[in-house]
């Protein structure tokens, strides 16, 4: 089965957003081994995008549209598929109950073309909006296959992963199993990890071997067909351990884990509490590890320390180890895992300290990060960074490096025990 | 001038990168007036290309290739080219110098397949590259343009901007002046402020007005053309007026202003400090604040209240207050707003509490946000949110609205003065 992606906005053409969807639906088909070809990209426009479709038709057999099913008259994806397909379009009773709540929760006033949002192709299965309005379709003839999702990508990525994706094995009809395993590092340069699995790189058929970096984390995905289940983890479980022999050190976690769910993990499997205050990263830190559900048992809260006078008041470190060694130094950063974890009682206190950019602080040039960690068992330990990016880039990293210095220290000093 | 912008890159295909060269090409295209109706993505595979070449053809006057000009067997762009076109690949001296000097600048050996970078299409304009190895290449017919970049961003961005733009308008060969205007709305959804200015929509001519969502804010570009700036402006003042007046409530900044920067404008022409406490966002607002360079003038810092205990303990909210009213709730977001702002000494106090999800808190469903600010001159108030996106979306979306709901008490109650 060959698929084609076609997204449809003037917003793309005018290159206001990047066409991050197309990504992710590429991705995810190509977890089942589903080809795609060619990405379209056509504006608001009924005649252009019919004559896309004129040739999508004829290079694929499934065809995925993104974008073009809200309520305004631009919106003419669902509009063109069913002129084209002569189909009708119909009011779905479902989606308009969900729209007509949708506004009452939100508090607001439903205007009449919000209605056009619930009309879909006739005979289609409907793909429920969890996160929005406007429903998706799946529609199938003789030849083809029509997947129509919408344009946001936080309604878009739910409803193709948990609607339209568990429907895709029935168009496929396929028997081989796929199987795709992702394992996770940081810490390690993108080059240095290919050097080392440089032959593994060179031999691969199946499973195949693919790395891939992005914000300072390395990622080798193994895909393994085969007609059993059982065959193709024993295929991926092999060329694994070969791997983890050889760079495990660098291993944090493996398929949807995150370095904040690993370290949340961690901290819950071995009852630990953490606590931070934060300079540069002002809050961050703390945010990050807040996006993983349930971090609560663990998280207890800290402080974000922004100014010399909080960090002395509030803090509570001194104004002359302020005045000895600066404000981003190894001493302060210490000296503010130490207080915050005193202050809010946990086991583990973080500071972060530090010159984001685009200019120096602390008598530091941009990009330079200090970072504390206390421990109940030892004494404080801190670590610099020399980072090189945009301030916000710096400001990610900077978050990013804590929690992977601070899992191989609670691996390491064998207080975290997987 | 319509143009056509082709990607080739089979890692496109397998979702392992988002497609943003086309995104910032499009830009760029749209600051000259050049029009692009079509985006499309295709594998390293010659004859797959060679049919996207033609198809472009039929449809664009220009033709803008990103990727496949590197060193490996993969890389085929000028060969698809050169043989569609009949031209000859001839060495490029200059470029093979280059080549040969960026090896002995990295200190490594240059292998031999990296001499097939300097080959270039006989009778092209060659585009240096300043920050890697491929030249690009600009060849035009009596039909159509073509321009040949390399993918990775960081060569092509410059590659575009410095080499090949300055060569688009002797192919245009026009005098017209475009000038392009962002209004940026929050609190108002896209179907709402579309029907407001439906008129304006429809009749749009010059200036044209294109509206655009993302992330709970909604934008409307204003793009005026003309003979002189002052008349392209003067067309682009005149709409803007009649927009205002309809839903000038709504706007909080232009261009490229964010909330963030916005409201650091507005504490810092005003002299206001401001602090926060937050549970479900987690330091997200203060993170928010902090990635303007130069917050610290106004955000002093903040508390991160995770757990009620530390919420009593370390805030200083009564536990009756908790136990009467519920740790999600207006009385808590107004007591937490307050008790920052006098712990940390500052005009403005924020407190944020809510149910991040997927699962409920503190007896309210998941969605649930009470936002509570205190200010020098009144009483706290607070705002409710009932939100129905993912965890981090909600998170997202309760930080900016909290800086929207600011941003208007900030004008409404004329404490801030712009």
């Amino acid at each position: 089965m060959k698929a084609e992606i076609i997204a449809v906005g003037s917003e793309l053409l005018l290159g206001q957003i990047s066409n991050t969807n197309a990504r992710f639906i590429s991705s995810q088909l190509a977890e089942l081994g589903i080809d795609v070809y060619y990405h379209t990209v056509v504006g608001d426009n009924p005649n252009r995008l019919l004559d896309s479709i004129k040739i999508a038709e004829g290079r694929a057999d499934l065809l995925i549209f993104t974008g073009g099913l809200g309520p305004t008259k631009d919106d003419l994806t669902k509009e063109t598929i069913a002129n084209h397909l002569n189909k009708k379009l119909v009011m779905d009773d479902h989606a308009l109950i969900y729209i007509e709540d949708f506004f009452k929760r939100m508090n607001r006033e439903m205007t009449e073309n919000n209605k056009k949002q619930a009309l879909v192709l006739e005979g289609c299965t409907v793909l429920p909006n969890k996160h929005g309005m406007a429903p998706g379709m799946l529609l199938s003839n003789e030849k083809h296959s029509y997947i129509l999702l919408p344009g946001p990508p936080k309604e878009m990525e739910p409803m193709f992963q948990f609607e339209a994706k568990p429907l895709l094995p029935k168009l496929l009809n396929e028997e081989t199993i796929i199987l795709s395993h992702v394992i996770r590092f940081y810490g390690i340069g993108e080059a240095e990890l290919e050097t080392k699995v440089q032959d593994l790189l060179e031999n691969q058929t199946n499973p195949t071997l693919a790395p891939l970096a992005s914000d300072g984390e390395v990622t080798l995905r193994l895909t393994a067909k085969s007609d059993t289940e059982k065959d193709a983890w024993h295929k991926i479980e092999t060329l694994q351990a070969e791997i983890l022999q050889r760079v495990g050190n660098f291993v944090y976690g493996y398929n949807n884990d995150s370095l904040a769910s690993k370290l949340r993990e961690l901290l819950i499997d071995n009852n630990l509490t953490i606590s931070a205050a934060e300079s540069m990263t002002a809050g961050l830190f703390q945010s990050e590890l807040a996006e993983v559900p349930g971090m609560g048992e663990a998280l207890v809260g800290g402080m974000i320390t922004y100014t010399e006078k909080i960090k002395v008041e509030q803090l509570g470190v001194k104004q002359q180890l302020l005045s000895d060694y600066g404000v981003v130094s190894s001493q302060c950063a210490e000296e503010m895992a130490v207080r915050i974890k005193e202050k809010f009682g946990t086991n583990i206190g973080i500071g972060i300290t530090g010159a984001a950019g685009p200019d120096g602080h602390g008598g530091q040039p941009a990009g330079t990060v200090w970072i504390g960690i206390a421990l109940d068992q030892m004494a404080p330990v801190s670590y610099k960074l020399s980072l090189t990016g945009m301030r916000n880039t710096n400001r990610l990293r900077a978050v990013k490096f804590t929690i992977h210095y601070l899992i191989r220290l609670l691996r390491e000093e064998g207080i975290a025990k997987i």
